[in-house]
């Protein structure tokens, strides 16, 4: 056993070596790097890409993973579950033929460049050989990877959040339809009267960066272990405990977008920092899954950041910062300024109501593509069709229906409803957490001190030791109930648009 | 042939990826990295160099170089020039004893810190007993290395510049002591008389930052290619040609620091971004030597930056960038103010006239050091009597003495001649230059490009394809002469002491 723990830890951290490198230089590329060097940083990433994979994909290593799963019982829990996991992987990938994923990887290179063109010129159909192949190797996939317990569109599902299957996408679904589309139309179909002038109105970037940093103070988020910078599109990464780091962007014409940006990665970042100190040698660090770390970066945007009194009490701090551009506008402009609720075309713009039909939209399709329901030829009529009968709108070209998300170019099928099920798993540890701490009035302090320390006692400091539904399980003592979500949209909109 | 050449190119394609990612990591950690994340990065670092390590001593490596070695008549002079420099590198490492090279990596470690503290308490004796022991490694690294050209100081001094004796730095050092000594003598007796309000008044840093960055304009920085950063300690860093990196410090109340350490810089960087980028897939990129490297910073920072041609053209700008700060103050007086020379304590604030003496304090101590002729308990008493003999001034404790510079501590003896051989191979690159183009006209232009030009042709686009001083031969038409540089020194500075 001790040799294989040996060679075992030995490779993880050559692994982690090599992971904080490749992590540098994608933090560094994305924030700061000049153009003109990304052709020897491809050459250069390539060879350090082709070093992980021979790394873990080494027989030695293989052979020692597979020989401590066999005596898992001795192990503790958390590296018990670490193996088992990655004996899974090891499963996995011994599974897929290997020149099926050369031409694959080869595949994604052309359909991404196809897809930015496609989408450019608002022509679907250039874009449709390539995902055709796509789909094509995603249905292969799920023949390899098929077991007893998962087939079809069950084993993406699976990759993206483990434990969850069409028939949990299904129920979750399904409540949406019945409780949240009427509601939405009800809430869509009314209009909210305030001054809603500063919405498009001038922000000083210097000014948004300011009060960005005070948000950082807010969060409580660690300077010493973590930093903010600017790129185009914002996001987070997180090496370890230790460092962490996250983006954001200054739109001067729109200052809620670099707010809630903002709120969005430090809730993402706060999940990375939490997380327990002692699991950055090994390879259970890190937030769990998808659907759980958006949950997190949902929870602080959404369930705090566009809460009435978490404004009340910073609201006067945003207008101490821009006491001009804010004048004659009150708590309660800015509070439903930030809440509007529109039925819109694009997903990412998309507000905290209506978010999830995008992502029901999206998940629909997928399951009748990868049963074979649907093919490509049908999939813009399809998309179309269900952007007019979920959220009442008409798509009026491919860029802005079929073509609007990348996902898909990149090779990925089952993503897509992690984003909702974020937003899902929030209402409910919202809920929970509330019977535990006065949330609302910890929403509404100085800073979030209390409501961090809640979510890193049930969540965040379990780093990936347990499976995303155990954590949430063990975080709000039930299994996944969409309602809490619903109920809390119902309850929040029913408010601000005065509906009963 | 080809088996052996197929393995080198494998191999070198992975040290460089793996230096890429050190060289982004050290970036990184140099300009924004999070405190806290230091244990953590030290470990995965430590790792990454391990692999680089066993990559680079790897048997079927070493082989290959041997073999292309033996049949290196039959490469063109590039490569044949860098296998030769390769089969140098294996031959020295193989003759390290691997006990001895492991025990030094831990002394040094040790020795670092116990500087740090020594420095800071001003008490030389902490360091004495690690220095004692870095000196003995060095001794014992000069018979490990002995061959029938080299022996004692000679080796190490090979290490810093390939080529460069005792015999040509012992030549080097007697002119400067014959000629500059005196000089200095006279000029620091002098008072220059002008106003001198400006140069510890307050600068505005995001203005200085301003003319940083027109500075870069000046010098034709490709910022497709290279950025610009602040950290404490201004430094160059150059993946490859197309990704080269620069630091500079701004100090609010010394506007001089920042435009000469930006200008340094930019020297140090114009030479990494003009070599051929041929290389960059070789591992005959990059400067060729630290002297070489040093002559084109000081180039740009001493010969350039401080001309009078030079503000000539950008005072006004200058001044239209601190209209306030600089009323009052003339061209004249700037002029001044950047050349004024002193004899001082502090080598890294030593000005041009002077700073040479600095080093060659340095030389004849490091000589003596190696040779036996001092031990570590007579080297304050000796560093001390020649910084009066050649500076003339008293030095008042160890830490703005013998324990002023950390290069010791970092186990390096034969480093510190590169620096003031750098200023001597400017001004004879100076002097060549003039006799092509017109430098004074255009080092008083809008900008450097005809400059950059030249020492692009000459110096810069070889990268490390031959030795320094065979580039300096093709570049000037001549051996090394230190002639060139007292001339050019006593030139400049009789002319603003009015000296004859």
């Amino acid at each position: 056993m001790q040799k294989y723990l040996d060679i075992y830890f030995d490779t993880n951290k050559k692994l982690r070596a090599l992971q904080y490198a490749m992590s540098t230089i994608h933090w560094d590329s994305n924030t700061e790097a000049p153009r003109g060097c990304f052709a020897q940083r491809g050459k250069n990433s390539a060879v350090i890409s082709e070093l992980v994979y021979k790394l873990s994909t080494d027989k030695v290593y293989i052979d020692a993973i597979k020989n401590i799963y066999e005596q898992r019982e001795k192990l503790d829990p958390v590296m018990r579950h670490e193996i088992e996991k990655q004996k899974c992987e090891v499963d996995k990938t011994s599974r897929i033929p290997m020149e099926e994923y050369i031409k694959f990887t080869e595949l994604l290179e052309n359909a991404r460049q196809m897809y930015f063109d496609a989408k450019a010129k608002s022509d679907y159909n250039l874009f449709k050989p390539y995902l055709e192949q796509i789909i094509t190797y995603n249905k292969n996939y799920t023949v390899w990877q098929q077991t007893d317990k998962l087939s079809g569109y069950d084993v993406l599902l699976d990759e993206y959040e483990k434990g969850f299957t069409q028939k949990d996408f299904d129920n979750f679904f399904n409540v949406l339809r019945e409780k949240l589309v009427p509601f939405v139309k009800k809430v869509t179909s009314k209009k909210l009267k305030f001054n809603d002038s500063w919405i498009n109105a001038y922000f000083p970037a210097d000014k948004q960066k300011e009060f960005s940093q005070y948000l950082e103070g807010v969060m409580c988020f660690d300077l010493n272990r973590g930093l903010m910078k600017e790129s185009e599109h914002p996001f987070t990464l997180s090496v370890d405990s230790t460092n962490v780091r996250f983006t954001t962007h200054f739109y001067e014409n729109m200052v809620a977008s670099a707010i809630f940006s903002t709120i969005h990665e430090l809730g993402h970042a706060t999940y990375e920092q939490q997380v327990d100190p002692a699991l950055n040698d090994t390879m259970s660090g890190g937030g769990v899954s998808m659907g759980m770390h958006e949950s997190q970066s949902r929870f602080y945007e959404n369930i705090v950041g566009r809460s009435y009194e978490f404004w009340q009490r910073h609201y006067p701090k945003l207008v101490e910062t821009f006491p001009n551009e804010l004048k004659g506008v009150t708590l309660d402009d800015f509070y439903k300024g930030i809440n509007l609720a529109e039925c819109s075309l694009i997903r990412t713009e998309a507000d905290e109501l209506t978010y999830a039909l995008h992502i029901m939209i999206r998940y629909e399709i997928e399951k009748r593509m990868i049963s074979g329901e649907i093919g490509v030829e049908e999939l813009p009529k399809e998309w179309n069709k269900l952007y007019k009968e979920y959220l009442g709108v008409d798509v009026p070209n491919d860029k802005m229906g079929i073509l609007q998300d990348v996902h898909w170019a990149g090779g990925t099928i089952g993503y897509f409803p992690t984003y909702a099920l974020g937003s899902a798993y929030a209402s409910q540890i919202y809920h929970k957490m509330s019977q535990d701490i006065d949330t609302k009035k910890e929403m509404g302090s100085e800073n979030l001190k209390q409501i961090n320390l809640w979510l890193k006692d049930k969540i965040h400091k379990y780093g990936s030791t347990m499976d995303p539904k155990d954590i949430l399980k063990s975080a709000t003592g039930e299994a996944f109930n969409p309602n809490y979500y619903v109920d809390y949209l119902i309850n929040k909109y029913g408010k601000i648009y005065d509906i009963k």
